[in-house]
């Protein structure tokens, strides 16, 4: 049997035993399987957070990888559970617009409501889908169970809200979408939208912080200083160095942030 | 070799290296052996808890899985270590009443004592048993080696202090044992306890706050409201929708809890 | 294939993906290679921190085991990363100090530098190392790939600022270097250093605080009191039974602890 890899990426913490049933249910019906966690410490029922994380990081798993994903507000009404295939990985979550920052950056080959109950756990519970239907489902993907047969194919799709930046000739106005675990600050703004500007002159603004150039690493500015950088993820970010821009700058998640450039000649 | 797979439970946390050294001695005595984490964020010495987090989740795994659990608040006193068979699994655990809920919920086929010295860590600490006994000997269970081997065979134990809710015919007085990650609070009530009554006549009165009914799912309230529903885990929960009933409600371990109820006719 | 294992220890965090990057990087290019997280949770940018939790686990593992140590706040500037043979495991962390208490404990067989870009991620980023350079040279070293391939050997290193204690004929005088999840206190003062002194009439001072006399487990005090003794990782730690010494006595890292102590005859 080929190497059979499964990521997880859930709110559930590590304090309780949520992570541990789902592997469990997976390594019952998939012995063996390597299981790699990606997060479980997203905000509590923070949709677009556990997008972005998983969003950052599929890129680097090889093709054939299952990554399920549960940040679950709607666990026991009638959203639908999705199994979708995108640049040869497999993606099993809510349809409640998690996937939305995958969708915009990954090419859809084929998007799958869940609804094979033969696949699921004997008692299904209405608290739990994460353990009792996505888990079993990805530990018979992982066996080789075509994704055809979790469920028909749909072509309505929660596609999130995830926001893009709006683009002027000399000015891109996003947001902070994320703050990691070092205080650093993510936007909405990526390499690709800056990349036919001079990083030089670029200015970015947020609040009342002015901050000008882009710069290539930390130790461009001094210890304590703040800077803009490209991050290790591909946008925009906002840093400390060896400090937490966050602490410093207390802004929540949603503040602007207004990129003022000059398009290198 | 079959798929050999040992679950670790501690209240070691992650910070430090106690885990991962365990980890090491496991994998230099059954290299390629599977170790998954159920949770290493149990209260410091919170022995009731490391037994409520096992319970609820080894009927997920696969029969022949070895289940280490070290919350040891005794370590180094004359206390024994234990090696459990119960329903096909293999439990290796201070005689700390640790494994008390276990023993109520599953059935015991043998309970040795450790006492095999061949199978330690040639220097054996007063102070990390987990280390140099517990994962020492998993490994060589993983390996093949036979229960008796690791020592005799014993009948006395300690059962643990699992408080029961106490049943009338219509009403039942248990407590809030566990919250979890996302505020809910669970109580000692199990699903069986409740089961011969009607859930829309159920009231859970807890302090000065009353419940009315059984929900099936956080979707059958509003958000922020309150509700009681049976958990995940198969025990009676105080939940909020899209909140934390533990925030808001404040109510400590132990906070007695009554449901009364009607019979279902 | 041999048995491949790879262990992680970064300032990175459980919450968000950089982790999980290196994961992916890694079992792209070796599938099914082992990886153990030592910690992610070492203080942002604590290299000696790092180094000490690593040093106190390595013991366990088995030969061949793949080190991969990541706290760098010297990421893009020009310090080397650096893979290191000691007693045949292999690390690879940045040439920051990081490995200093390793390279005390240790017998070095070989420093390479790491410089061939082959092994690289395709783009490295300025900002992120361990994903764009170590996790893949790791993955290519637990392929089989030897040590020598990765760069040529070094003889100048940083060997880190690791404090040694201060032994006179009858006093010891070194200080706390790391407070772990319980609230033990760990100093730099090994077993070794003692241990040719009475332990019954060892006497630590650390403020004004005085404990008489070296104990071997927790439990040979009563509960609430302090101790003093040699801690699983094999340094003199000062711990409280069944509580945390750290609370009680808010030593910060870098107290001094003076030992005074009788030779044993």
């Amino acid at each position: 049997m080929a190497s059979r890899l499964i990521t997880l990426t859930t709110d559930f913490g590590l304090v309780d035993s949520y992570v541990a049933a789902m592997k469990g249910v997976i390594l019952s019906i998939s012995p063996g399987c390597q299981i790699i966690d990606i997060s479980h410490d997203i905000e509590p029922q923070n949709i677009q957070q556990a997008g972005f994380v998983l969003a950052s990081v599929v890129g680097y798993y090889p093709e054939g990888t299952i990554h399920v994903a549960v940040v679950d507000p709607g666990v026991g009404t009638a959203r639908a559970l999705l199994a979708v295939e995108m640049d040869g990985h497999i993606y099993l979550a809510p349809d409640n617009g998690l996937l939305g920052v995958l969708y915009e950056k990954r090419s859809i080959s084929k998007i799958c409501k869940i609804e094979n109950k033969s696949l699921y756990m004997p008692d299904v519970s209405r608290t739990f889908h994460g353990r009792d239907i996505l888990a079993p489902v990805a530990g018979h993907l992982a066996n080789g169970l075509p994704l055809d047969e979790v469920g028909s194919e749909v072509t309505k799709y929660n596609k999130g809200d995830f926001v893009h930046p709006i683009i002027s000739p000399d000015a891109i106005r996003g947001s902070i979408v994320y703050r990691d675990h070092f205080g650093n600050l993510m936007t909405n703004i990526s390499k690709n939208d800056l990349e036919s500007f001079d990083p030089v002159l670029v200015e970015v603004q947020t609040g009342y912080t002015k901050i000008k150039g882009l710069c290539q690493s930390y130790s461009d500015v001094e210890k304590g200083e703040l800077l803009c950088l490209i991050g290790s993820a591909g946008y925009l970010e906002i840093a400390q160095r060896e400090g937490s821009a966050s602490d410093k700058l207390r802004f929540p998640i949603g503040t602007e942030v207004e990129v003022t450039l000059k398009a290198s000649s």
